[in-house]
């Protein structure tokens, strides 16, 4: 074991695809970065991929000394190593992708382990973050859109089929928002970036007479969102405040499935932290059953975004 | 461990507590049934108890015999051995009961596990009866309140503190009726046999004009519905349409935590299968994402109540 000392870490995105080499004590030492979603097909994806690992490996100098590859992906599926029908991914849509299995191929049959993108990022969270040395927790990563990786007794939760915790596609609001999966009241329709962004849409519709930040914006985003709140605009922290409440309720409802021990938010909206706490604690407290008031707790994750995501799939490559 | 073939399980609910003898092929050789609401406190009842599974014991001629003790109860907790703050046990009500140590004190040392009566029926269930082979379901029990026993990778799921899979108090219609537990809406407060009653009332009064057999009675119950949906009646159907769709839906979240290959219905309503089964399934498909859609099977126990509750319970011994 000791000749082959580093790990390759795969965060697969829906714009990049970041990889690092880790060692065993979890230090990226080195990484790189590509565009993901240029490729004609697979094959042209991973082969781009594979050179790009190959030569960060060179770079490295480490030819020969890596154990293997864990890779996090949009639809990962951890039982079958295949990417399956990820909507976000211009290659693998309405496809199942036995991406493992190519990825080995092109990598002189390096050993390679795959899940979705959640699931790594809340292994590198208790690996390396702030669920270090938790074994029940729930990570939900605010994004693009809402992900989720459940963690119980310290293994991560895959279910029957390999696409356990779809947290995000759980209903927040019955009857409500179109969610890009085609169902209605989604999580994700409210609680992502692109979710936070059409609820300050909203707001202005219905606060015609308020003034607002928010107002001298086209397209407004969930980071313009967060600006206007740090500025001390009243509607875009009503926003948050939305949200958090949201948020919050289903947390208490996930709560009540498996009784972790933290919840852990993760993402691009997650820095909204100052925003978003208060609301989603509120919240939680008083929707959750009267046992776990007040026991539950609330927890950023403690990685910068991409060192979590590369880690959190390293992580899974030393088990191979 | 031959000398010793014989464990004792025993199922406490708000009204009776069942004890019966099992053998290692889980047979119920002998069982037994007390009241479990006459009784002062839990030392008085604990010591009604013992003496109960004595002549139990003594009645089977297998003094000596018995290897050890699991019992389901209402909020029993596997890790600590307590029943904490059980509403429907007189002798529980706002109390921590070390209830898995006070019993094993009154049988000579016997050891003995405790879990909460929904994980036990789901231990029943996998053990002996409609989940047998399966590794990862959900056990809902629709009895006069709704609970759950969640399994996956074929061990029931505790969590952090122990008190995992309440998921009859995760939220059905925000804002809805109030739930005994103090919150609005809880799944318990629609889909239990208390829960159908009250949406027979509903009904009711809210189709004035329209005749049915439910009006002939008083304090109706869900028996009554059952009886009434069983003659025809179109209201009565129109309850268990409407119960059914609730359960679909919440079943959909549940599937999206933990990917179950089927969730499986015990209890007291879930003999209404034939008027349940085909809201539910309806329901489950059209709230589920689509990856999950016609895949997660709907099962109906295939024991007998008294008899799940009491094997679940006493499966738990087998590992003491």
């Amino acid at each position: 074991m000791d000749d082959k000392p580093f790990v390759l870490g795969i965060d697969i995105g829906g714009q990049t695809a970041k990889s690092g080499v880790v060692n065993a004590r979890g230090e990226v030492l080195a990484q790189t970065i590509m565009v993901s979603n240029k490729h004609q097909d697979a094959d042209d994806f991973v082969a781009a991929l594979a050179s790009t690992l190959k030569k960060l490996v060179f770079d490295a100098g480490i030819e020969g000394q890596v154990r293997g590859i864990g890779v996090g992906a949009p639809n990962g599926n951890y039982y079958t190593g295949e990417i399956k029908d990820a909507p976000n991914l211009s290659w693998a849509h309405e496809k199942n992708i036995p991406f493992a299995k190519m990825l080995s191929a092109h990598m002189d049959g390096l050993p390679v382990a795959l899940t979705n993108d959640a699931n790594a990022a809340a292994v590198g969270e208790m690996t390396y973050g702030a669920a270090k040395g938790l074994k029940d927790f729930i990570m939900i990563t605010l994004g693009t859109g809402v992900g989720s990786g459940i963690v119980i007794d310290g293994k991560v939760l895959y279910g029957h089929d390999g696409f356990a915790g779809e947290l995000g596609h759980t209903c927040a609001v019955r009857g409500g928002r179109l969610c890009g999966c085609g169902k209605q009241g989604c999580l994700e329709a409210y609680c992502s970036a692109i979710g936070v962004a059409r609820s300050a849409v909203d707001w202005l519709e219905q606060h015609p007479d308020e003034p607002s930040l928010l107002r001298l914006r086209e397209n407004i985003t969930s980071k313009d969102v967060y600006e206007a709140a740090k500025a001390g605009d009243k509607g875009a922290k009503e926003i948050f405040d939305f949200t958090g409440a949201l948020l919050g309720r289903s947390f208490a409802d996930f709560i009540a499935f498996s009784a972790p021990e933290a919840i852990v938010l993760f993402g691009g909206l997650a820095r909204a932290r100052e925003f978003l706490y208060e609301p989603i604690l509120r919240s939680m407290n008083e929707n959750v059953l009267p046992l776990w008031k007040d026991k539950v707790k609330l927890l950023f994750s403690s990685l910068s975004e991409s060192d979590a995501a590369i880690l959190g799939a390293s992580a899974l490559a030393w088990d191979l």
